[in-house]
């Protein structure tokens, strides 16, 4: 059996910056790397091409009615820069006490790694596991996983004939508290550009006479919250699910401090959707943001234009079952509805992400169809995660998305279990990022004794 | 007597850029070259310094019982950039038909020549000519003035002494058609910004627990004006004079085709005062005009961040009788009431300029203590035009800002006679500038009767 911690540290010391073409050997090193661990450990690996980077797909194959789990991670990371901010190099791992640093020890070889491992512990103690495993690792998460619907409609049969995904790229509360990760939220992006006049025009000349595109698109963002805090587009809340009491006891469990937060965030008032607590709102209820807005002079002192345009970066977050498509029609008509006289409207769409809800088994709104080995993996998680933790994990949602779940889930039908291992102190895209070494050792316990459980049956 | 062209082509050949500091030997050799050509018509010529350019201040000056005129010009043009778009070299006037090509030739080196040939001629044909004339030339209009206030200080007893300011740095209709320009509006320019939380924040993690920065900014803008276009401030309007009939009648007899105004600007509708044709609610009515916003990302795709902060720039034209620092009072309370909770506001003051208003004599609304001098000069100037164009000058307000003149009225009690002389298609501030020299020779012709009008008595 390999040690763990001197595999992470081979791993992280292969620069593996996915974005930067500078990075190109690095990423080759890391292909490199995990193909041939995961060879050591008995699986067939296949590196599939794709427009950039190669996705890892091992099999450990077996009896076709064994269980079958696909593991995912990600190889890539973040770039590293600003430099001059580690405190140790990014990519020389470094040891100090019980954390490891470098650039991906948490996002995401470090919990990655456990998993591999927790495999090979299996593995070791049972070289006849009936576990059929897939490792499923891509190249590209860092850079919104571009290659990856294309590599899910070529491997979707493949896919299908598995149980479940398993995965580590979540986060816990603390190295107390783990969390099973139930619900992400989708997404819908796009931009909105509002055009007055067809040049920037002199405010002293012609200032009175026309409405001006920046006071047109302030018109229109306006309208789409009410005071209270609702998204006000008709409609959008037409297909988001009841929140089921077992999701608020459960979100009660976790606590949370308001004040505390509100004091991390910097703000003195909460705006959150009616009936909901801010924890709950973030989980539960889907937003409209504004994440950009342009136009006009923008620079030191003032020039007095009217400008040509205005435009706004608007992104809705969504939960289940909302249909991005749907909610980006429903609030483009919104506006365009509401649209002043004098300007023009120009859509310019950007991607969209399908939100994801796994409900665990037993709870009064788990599907009654649910797969008796998802119904098991879950189980053993929490079995696991008390033995090994001292206490039962937290099923949750959370407000942030990862597109790839809900895409794997309408392409094949699998859920996932996803196990959080990372902590909010670990600096993710940060500099200093680091890894909690006894989070991973009870992390490849745990996982460990889920694969075992749910090998057994 | 100089001959007026030639000596134009010399002024143009100094590239006075007051702006830039590479220009430096030209704005030496444009003072120079005035105070030389002032001197030779028998000028005292002091050349003040300032901070920065100096002012050419040159007294012609006489029996203090004589009437006294001050006229006023620049002698620093924009800079030339970009230089490949024009087609005769900037600095190197080229005459093509019966323009004059260069930068500055219209903005104000032209029509400034025009006045000095005026007063050569007056003086030629009458050197014992009763009037009193000063010559004020600033070298940093182009800059916004900044050294005016501090001149205008030290000059205002001087400046006292005479009857009015005659200068111009107008616009004519057409080549056939004079306007005085008898009101300017004035400035009140700030920036809002709005601060939520302490730093940008991922909208998936915290989207949903807070009101967005863009969003209350919104909120806020969009309350400063009403649906029918005005603008919805409390005691905005309240200080606004009542429009005389006379000065509607005489903005129609310029006509003004408003499809094809609407076309210009590249429009479907209007958006203008209530009660106001778009050619009079833009000279006789103030506006609250956002010149720009910005916020959160700008950039190609997407960033799905929460902003911590989000600004608007602010510019109010205001109209006589309105008080700058007293309307930006009114627009930062409006705002501070109208602030939604959760975020903070603060504001940036950018500079003022007070509107300006001159009534011609023999109106309805003419001061009864008008100055006769100053009333004489008006009656002069409607003869004079009406003898060498053919037709009597249009008498409007302009909905552009010369913040010195009011300054220059605030400080001084001096009225300003403004008498247009470059068209539209002269091109100021842009490539191939140029100044019509027909327009000049009946400009010069025009003041030099004037001139001698007023020191006739």
């Amino acid at each position: 059996m390999f040690d763990p911690v001197e595999k992470l540290k081979e791993f992280i010391r292969h620069p593996s910056v996915s974005t930067d073409p500078a990075f190109r050997e690095g990423m080759k090193g890391a292909q490199g790397f995990l193909a041939g661990l995961l060879r050591s450990l008995g699986f067939t690996v296949e590196e599939v091409a794709t427009d950039l980077h190669p996705i890892i797909w091992a099999q450990r194959g077996g009896d076709p009615k064994w269980p079958h789990v696909v593991i995912y991670g990600h190889y890539d990371v973040q770039p590293a820069d600003p430099l001059n901010l580690w405190k140790t190099p990014a990519f020389e791992p470094t040891i100090v006490g019980n954390r490891i640093y470098g650039r991906g020890a948490a996002d995401n070889k470090g919990p990655l790694m456990t998993n591999i491992a927790a495999v090979a512990q299996a593995l070791e103690a049972n070289p006849g596991l009936p576990l059929r495993i897939t490792f499923l690792v891509e190249g590209e998460e860092e850079m919104g996983s571009p290659s990856f619907p294309k590599f899910l409609e070529r491997y979707a049969a493949k896919l299908r004939e598995a149980d479940f995904v398993y995965l580590s790229d979540t986060a816990l509360v603390d190295e107390h508290q783990v969390v099973i990760t139930c619900g992400l939220r989708g997404l819908a992006l796009f931009d909105v550009q509002v055009t007055g006049p067809k040049s920037d025009l002199h405010s002293g000349l012609h200032g009175g006479v026309l409405r001006n595109p920046i006071q047109a698109l302030a018109e229109i963002l306006a309208t789409l919250h009410t005071p209270d805090g609702r998204v006000n587009v008709p409609g959008f809340y037409d297909d988001v699910r009841d929140v089921h009491p077992w999701e608020r006891e459960e979100l009660k469990k976790l606590g949370g401090d308001e004040k505390a937060y509100a004091k991390f965030l910097g703000i003195d008032t909460f705006y959150t959707t009616p009936g909901f607590t801010p924890f709950e709102s973030l989980r539960f209820q889907p937003t409209l943001e504004f994440n950009g807005i342009g136009g006009g002079y923008q620079g030191e002192g003032s020039k007095t234009v009217i400008p040509s345009k205005a435009f706004a970066k608007i992104s809705c977050r969504l939960v289940a079952s909302q249909n991005p498509e749907r909610i980006k029609k429903l609030v483009m008509d919104t506006i365009r509805a509401r649209m002043p006289s004098g300007v023009q409207l120009h859509f310019t769409d950007q991607h969209n992400g399908e939100p994801y809800l796994v409900v665990p088994p037993d709870r009064s709104n788990t599907p009654p169809d649910q797969s008796p080995v998802l119904a098991r993996a879950f189980r053993a998680t929490e079995t696991a995660v008390n033995e090994v933790w001292g206490r039962p994990p937290l099923f949750l949602r959370e407000g942030g998305s990862i597109p790839i779940i809900a895409s794997i889930k309408a392409k094949t039908g699998l859920d996932s279990v996803m196990f959080g291992l990372f902590l909010p102190e670990d600096n993710l895209h940060a500099p200093n990022e680091s890894f909690n070494l006894d989070v991973m050792k009870r992390g490849i316990e745990t996982t460990r004794r889920i694969l075992t459980a749910v090998a057994r049956g």
